[in-house]
């Protein structure tokens, strides 16, 4: 029996990128050799790059003049490497602190040039997004996390800043049309709305490439990726190919504008029931509230652990909220069905039937 | 039709890892959900990541004092991570050249630290390994390739030397067993015997935590990975359990002895019908002859492109050499069953026929 997988990731993909994935490991489009034993130089894999990067540039409408990389070491890698990359020593970068991730970006970039947090929500334990913030007009970039993780906030504009912006979309990506002409550079973490753990998408603008002086390690450079279309090195053959077939999936149902009906749509359903449940409240303020993370608190501390052990017979699966937050988590990804959000409900609904008795 | 896949890597592994792999895309044991959705930090992926480090330091009887990570993005990265969190930026590390990988290393470290390449087998088209080499007995580390993917030689000692040594073993690792005290640092890229791409194998001798002293960003820095278990941030789960798919056959079959046994007699039937077949010849000194990647040219050009023609309709995939060397390259891994070298054999000695006619 199928689970209800409301985990923050790693996380649900579409049922047919599974048995895609799954047909691929025993015998990859018929041709007598599993994904898992090809080549990254054969026309396969250079076939599915090639569709992966186009797919994209269609589904996000990446203007001209960007370059779509594929690199490995998830998000945590590129704290690192986007200030090693594009921040002298002598230059500052901006941050806007909403939660443990723009924390780590921050820290990480403080090893190669000045960084300044010039809004934080962290005395409200996060549970905001910072709208009015004085930007550096001489920063060399601004930092934000379009949607947070941990405590279920996001920004939703993609807004025109005085400098250039880098955003971390590891957990929203393809969850809504992008403006990607108001950023610099977007990078993602693979395990969310992409594909399987193993891979990063960097949407860079090529001014951008060479731009901190520094001598660089080759795998550290994007430029190296660049001028190698990601295939200096071997790259994780079957993990990008995860992600071909998440893309393939979501631009037959109808790209990022169907996607953005459908999440809104499911994030309505449940934060309606945890506004109306007298059980439960939310933890985000309303106007910040995530449509991939929706976090909620039980009223009384002692249902917390009662809920996590009723919705067990709902067969619903990864609804612990993270330790920083308590109570539940219940992420609605791309592929999280609303069958799922509704079968959530229910169970909440039935926990308050129950608890009132 | 499976072929009989003689490809670099990424490359053959065993058909019970394709198997078990494409079960788990649908149904990570009988759990209701894809390997590919769940939490790293699941019991599920903690009991996967536990089993292969016991597995990999039972089978290479790894000595207490040693610690497996597990790190993305390839022996490349490698090339940069280990002078840079081993060698002090006054220090110089000793080098021998034996294939470009080895190259690639030497220039890496250049950045931070001095290098000296202490022998070369460069002036011969790297055909053998440097076995007369001076060390400095100053220089912080002795870095060696022991199987050279692209030229086919290979050291097949684990030898004591008056310095650290650190050791690329990414396509001959678990090929034999390895006196792991004789190193420092053994890391090796999954995609050869391994596991499928995506991830690289560190084993690491505690004492070397920490010995460089510069600032480190934390995914590269061994030290965070160590301390977390390579769990610092989202592991390539799918591939790790390749990894550990792939071990558990080896322990299965008997071990790195077992396959020393059996990548010695692969090794035996191929360069014996390379050496007497008229048509071909090897292209490594014949004491150095590696048994992963065995090399052959044709003796009269012409037959190059024809003998890859002629082996299509063996099923036989992958023989191409690298462009540096030409000919022919029949890599041989672990889960390369006799079956196929003995069909190779039977298209060598076929074409020697045809030819003669």
């Amino acid at each position: 029996m199928k689970k209800y997988n409301f985990g923050a990731g790693p996380s649900i993909l579409p049922q047919e990128v599974f048995e895609q994935s799954a047909q691929a490991c025993l015998d990859y489009n018929g041709i007598g050799l599993s994904l898992l034993e090809i080549s990254h130089r054969s026309k396969e894999f250079e076939a599915i790059l090639e569709e992966t990067i186009t797919l994209t540039k269609a589904l996000l409408n990446i203007p001209t003049g960007y370059q779509v990389l594929f690199l490995q070491g998830g998000a945590n890698m590129q704290f690192a490497m986007i200030p090693y990359n594009i921040l002298n020593e002598e230059e500052t970068a901006n941050f806007v602190e909403t939660d443990l991730w723009s924390t780590r970006a921050e820290e990480e970039a403080r090893l190669y040039g000045k960084t300044k947090i010039i809004a934080s929500s962290k005395d409200a334990n996060f549970n905001y997004v910072p709208k009015d913030f004085i930007i550096d007009s001489d920063a060399a970039y601004l930092h934000l996390t379009s949607n947070n993780t941990i405590y279920g906030t996001a920004f939703f504009e993609d807004q025109s800043y005085p400098i250039p912006v880098v955003c971390d979309m590891s957990s929203d990506i393809f969850s809504r049309p992008v403006d990607v002409s108001k950023y610099h550079l977007i990078y993602a973490g693979a395990q969310k709305n992409l594909g399987c753990a193993g891979i990063t998408m960097v949407i860079l603008k090529k001014e951008w490439l060479g731009r901190s002086k520094r001598p660089k390690s080759k795998m550290w450079d994007y430029s190296i990726y660049a001028k190698n279309n990601s295939l200096y090195n071997t790259p994780p053959v079957f993990t990008i190919y995860t992600c071909l077939l998440t893309l393939r999936w979501l631009k037959k149902l109808g790209g990022v504008e169907e996607m953005k009906k459908r999440n809104k749509a499911k994030a309505a359903l449940l934060y309606q029931e945890i506004d109306r449940n007298p059980l439960f409240r939310g933890h985000a303020a309303v106007e910040d509230r995530s449509r991939m993370n929706i976090n909620f608190i039980a009223n009384d501390p002692e249902h917390e652990a009662a809920f996590l052990e009723f919705v067990n017979s709902y067969n619903i699966h990864g609804l612990k909220g993270y330790r920083t937050v308590g109570g539940f988590r219940a992420s609605c990804y791309n592929a999280l069905p609303i069958e799922s959000v509704e079968v959530l409900v229910k169970a909440m609904q039935d926990f308050e039937n129950k608890s009132s008795k």
